[in-house]
């Protein structure tokens, strides 16, 4: 039988607790940069999003030679309200070759993963190389997993949150108190970015908002915008993005979803695989505002899915799942219907 | 926990086993109508397709007020040389208050009950109300489930098959033994069309391939066309198209998909729910060529999901999947990750 391999949420979240996170996010961190430095081998589509009054689902397919992976993806910033996820996800891959998908896993953990290994990806490239202080608008569901990220990868040392929630704040840390790291609680995004060499948007309410601006950034700081994702939703004052060099994942999405969704479509944007390749430049001066307008995109969810197949092949997380089709003749479908008892038989 | 329910290969094949299937595809044809009788209250997009030197991925979905679906579905007509399923497929189900996920099926048997279903559907419509005898070109995966649906609900008594393989045609005779219809096996498509009022095309092929001529058409007759689904894939001869009247689905979709991707993008065609609503003519004079160019849409497939979900629901056929993460605190995904013996706490 060809069975599926299935990751749980709560086997995913077993074999988790098993692993050093911010090994892991480096590991993933590496994994990223590696398939965003072989680009051109994918096949890149803008994400496919139903919206609705509520919130939007998307899906996000991608695809090498060998292997064929979509994300599902919900955004819903009403859910938290009702004790739900603003995201949740799942996710699957396929063998290019018989179409036949091979792994179905959860992706709500795996997608706060890969976004804050992207993000920090992205930072290592573009923010001063003496960077080590990183305030934080928006300390929900990402923010740990950013923080890690930035800590590890970059290596960010201090964070200053803030939150319209201050029990957002509270928990983040606490999360946090394991680590070491210097933390302060800041009343508003003013407070919050000053003397920061990074600064990380990560908010979800789904409309035009302005989280961050133009007065609070500082020449040779880095932002790192992951919360404006969607059309309709944006974190920055239009200023900042004048005043910055952007960088973007996928530049067709991101047009549509992005920050720049705010600005002419000849606005100048560089996508940042340009810069890994030493195809267009990255940071030029220490004075200069470096801006990742983040979107998410399916390259990294590809990456993620990948890596995490790799680790639990063949371990007891992982479980068959019976979801393709194998009849014992190919063109004979039918007979599996109908040749056990089928009462018209 | 959130658990979404799962319909297995094995679970719906048990369940399909304990149904009449004429009855339920009469049922299914009726669910398919009444939805395509509120095509307006469906989001509608063209399927997202990856293309590869094997085959194509295809992602469908589609929503409406209450109900987001989306199916997965491969087509690579290599694999039944490797004892595989030409199109396997799956699909979800999701809540779009939430956008949590609720219904994950297998649905390559569902694929082949809403094909049939929606072909027979078209053709009780647009068929001569005294259509008895139908030619089927093609007689693999697909080929019993349209063969019953017609009978069911179009009226067909007798069926003229001819295959490339004639295997496949020897499997279908047996197949369809126990229903007692008048079936001949027929050499080519020239003589399996000769008195026929219905002609069926359903081959696999991934190429523009000529399959029926327009000599082997005659006035009067419904051409259910199925198997032209992909660009680069087709089976009639273009003069067929000039001298029908073409009836579709979705046309946006099927202008990249259908038989009329050999023709000018202006070429007259009618979407089918049109003439159901009675806002277009359906079928005018008993000596006109009326021709579904049937690619297969998101709302058949939606449709079926639906349908299945309803009739599994609360059986024991479906099982809890955990799929979608639940953390106690909305807002607190890391918790769950670190607060079971990290070995950074």
């Amino acid at each position: 039988m060809t069975s599926v391999s299935f990751l749980s949420v709560e086997e995913l979240l077993e074999w988790l607790r098993t692993q050093d996170i911010q090994t892991l996010l480096v590991e993933l961190t590496e994994r990223i940069e590696a398939d965003f430095l072989r680009w051109d081998s994918f096949d890149k589509t803008p994400r496919v999003a139903n919206h609705s009054q509520f919130g939007v689902i998307e899906l996000m397919p991608t695809q090498d030679e060998i292997t064929y992976g979509f994300k599902y993806v919900n955004g819903h910033p009403i859910n938290t309200k009702l004790g739900k996820q603003t995201v949740t996800a799942f996710g699957v891959l396929s063998d290019v070759e018989s179409g036949y998908p091979r792994f179905l896993s959860e992706m709500t953990y795996l997608t706060a993963l890969r976004t804050a290994a992207t993000s920090a990806m992205v930072a290592k490239h573009l923010a001063r190389k003496d960077s080590k202080h990183m305030a934080m608008i928006g300390a929900g569901a990402q923010a740990e997993f950013q923080a890690l990220a930035f800590a590890a990868v970059v290596g960010i040392e201090s964070f200053a949150v803030t939150d319209t929630d201050p029990a957002a704040v509270e928990k983040f840390i606490l999360n946090m108190q394991p680590y070491g790291f210097e933390i302060v609680s800041c009343l508003d995004a003013n407070s919050a970015t000053a003397g920061a060499d990074v600064i990380t948007t990560c908010t979800a309410d789904k409309r035009n908002a302005i989280v961050l601006e133009d007065a609070d950034v500082a020449p040779g700081m880095h932002i790192n915008a992951i919360g404006g994702d969607c059309p309709g939703k944006t974190e920055l004052e239009l200023d900042i993005l004048n005043g910055a060099t952007v960088f973007v994942e996928y530049e067709p999405q991101t047009r549509i979803e992005g920050e720049i969704q705010a600005v002419d479509d000849d606005f100048p944007v560089t996508e940042f695989h340009q810069v890994l390749k030493g195809q267009a430049p990255g940071r030029i001066s220490d004075s200069q505002i470096t801006l990742f307008d983040s979107v998410g995109f399916a390259i990294e969810d590809f990456s993620v899915l990948a890596f995490i197949e790799e680790r639990v092949f063949d371990t007891q997380h992982v479980v068959g799942l019976d979801l393709v089709a194998e009849p014992a003749e190919a063109k004979d479908l039918f007979a599996n219907i109908a040749r056990k008892g089928n009462s018209n038989g």
